[in-house]
């Protein structure tokens, strides 16, 4: 048995207490005078971060500087990335180096789309797993097999996605079914189908703004429904939901509801953001995540996804206390309620997964993002 | 003769090399071996950061975190200040305490507005002076005297605003003449007529979106013009610019280059960024402010302007290398050129007023915006 004991944290900016770890989960019970002493100095305790859409493959963190290469559209930003991917190096080595930079800031879970296509066929799949096995018990990471090449539009790429599922990853991806890939019906009934065959998830990325991606949200509700996949389906970015009309956007808040798929957002700069308050009212999971960190898509990203829920409450026009913390509870228990992760959070039975930051209140530790953290995985401090 | 020798820095991300300091002033000449030597090592130098429109007296930076406690509309905000701002603390400390701050990241120029009105009446523009006069050498502070509480609505304002330029305070300020003043063309003609009067600039708040906004900026480039201050106006926020038609941007923009009117952001949340590069084709000086910083309007703001640049590069939806290097030339240049600081830069004759920062490209210093920075004020590190 080993155990651990925290003393004097502030769980969520609340008063002060002490928090106690036997073999990994918090119990209710004080700790032994054998405990590891953790001294938290009235620092504010949150669970885990969780990043819920990220792409490890694609990151060059822990590489040199790479001037943008890419044009302006979607399809240049592909073409872009599949020419030079190949110079980027190792993905396990370069999806380790952010994760070891998400332990130190204290994200212990992260989704991951990982790309899978006709020429890279599982390879980055299989990177992505190693860089996590090597992190085993400090973070843990879901891989979504993502077309991010196409689905209909590069032939072989269902099957290997399919293959994906077989070889390690946990759910299977989309993208813009209408907008990039050409074709909503047949590429929606085609991840369904893989989906409900290998008993996975789905996890759709979904750009397409206004009334062309409301009527594929609308899509997606049905085969969620008909495919008896309520509560494994997550639709990413959803800028539809913030591009239509109120009315329309209430009446898609109610059939995402209905089925029960979830949100994330990865804060975007120029498209509104998404209607939060609404979409908790409504009971709809919703996590943040950092996107790409650093790669051929972007230049941004540092890994510390209090950044993005930074950029989420500015970029939302929050003032309120109370909604600058929904960002924080999108950054933990929102994202840990996409990915279904168990025995999350800081209660009894709950896995210890937590950080400790230097601020006065949740809302200070967004605005200013402390970067010297204790983090703590499983019982043991790892940062 | 005090002399320094800045070793293999590289100046904008380009090539490496030293940078001679003679008296404060950058020379062309090497130093001469009794100069003493800053290790640069390899970092990139950038002329110092300059924060074209901040609060410094409203700041409760080096204070207790306090909730948001006003509610969201303008009135509601202004008289939640005017009803809270007694419990702050002296100007002098909170203002010296975000000036220190500043300092620390490289920010060596300021221009603040500082409230003016008949219940605090100079207290705030002399405490500014204050604190700036307390860091002589290290940081420069322009004041503008700022009729937060409104000026035809609020009586003995205006006149303060005059004494307060006789006290030492160097600008004029204004306030959404029509949305928030009431009655346009009295405001206007009141602060140009005091601007006029005692030879000094003007700095005008404008939020006013849409073409209400617009009408004003057309009222204040006619005005500019009739009284003879081209060059020595600007606009701050003016949301206008970004929330009408094309047709009539082009011709605002017109209207401020050829009146010589400099614009500053500070960087919307919600609303549309200026078009930057339009206003840089066209010769209009633009500055980056960090606005308020953890006040009574806002929880949010570090003092460090490489955080804004950041924002507003992210917001601009940049990701091509010269478009995010045009907010770092915003941060420092363009605010420089609408502040009218003399020998600003990095070449021989201009003050050396620098920081040194370790990032591979200007690039990644607006990205990661690392904190650990040489700062240099007249050949001085101070920081």
């Amino acid at each position: 048995m080993t155990s651990l004991w925290i003393k004097d944290v502030r769980p969520w900016g609340g008063p002060a207490t002490d928090l106690h770890v036997v073999d990994g989960l918090f119990v209710a019970a004080p700790a032994g005078p054998e405990a590891a002493v953790v001294a938290g100095g009235g620092r504010i305790a949150l669970p885990a971060l969780v990043d819920a859409h990220a792409h490890l493959d694609k990151t060059s963190w822990g590489t040199p500087y790479r001037p943008h290469s890419a044009g302006a559209t979607l399809a240049a930003l592909i073409d872009n990335e599949r020419a030079n991917r190949g110079d980027l190096g190792p993905v396990r080595e370069r999806a380790g180096a952010l994760l070891d930079r998400h332990i130190e800031r204290g994200v212990l879970h992260v989704r991951s789309h990982v790309d899978v296509d006709p020429t890279i066929g599982l390879d980055s799949v299989a990177g992505v797993l190693a860089a996590a096995a090597d992190r085993a018990g400090q973070v843990t990471v879901e891989v979504v097999a993502f077309p991010q090449s196409g689905l209909l539009t590069r032939a072989g790429t269902a099957e290997l996605m399919a293959e994906a599922i077989d070889a390690g990853a946990h759910l299977i991806g989309g993208l813009d079914p209408a907008g990039f890939d050409g074709d909503p019906i047949r590429h929606l009934d085609t991840i369904f189908g893989i989906a409900a065959d290998k008993n996975a998830g789905l996890d759709i990325h979904l750009h397409d703004r206004g009334t062309l991606g409301a009527w594929q949200i609308e899509r997606i509700a049905e085969r969620t429904k008909a495919f008896g996949l309520p509560g494994r389906v997550t639709i990413a970015h959803c800028y539809a939901l913030s591009t239509v009309d109120d009315v329309r956007q209430g009446s898609l808040i109610e059939l995402l509801a209905a089925a029960d798929i979830a949100l994330t957002t990865t804060v975007p700069g120029t498209t509104p953001q998404l209607p939060l308050a609404r979409l908790m009212a409504a009971g709809v999971r919703v996590g943040l995540g950092h996107d790409g960190v650093r790669d051929l898509w972007s230049p941004y990203g540092t890994g510390d996804l209090l950044d993005k829920a930074l950029m989420l409450a500015v970029t939302s026009g929050y003032r309120q206390d109370a909604d600058i913390e929904r960002t924080a509870r999108l950054a933990t228990e929102g994202g840990a309620a996409v990915l279904g992760l168990p025995d999350y959070g800081l209660e009894p039975g709950c896995r210890a997964n937590l950080l400790l930051l230097p601020a006065e209140s949740v809302v200070e530790a967004i605005t200013q993002r402390p970067v010297d953290r204790t983090v703590i995985a499983g019982g043991v401090v790892v940062s």
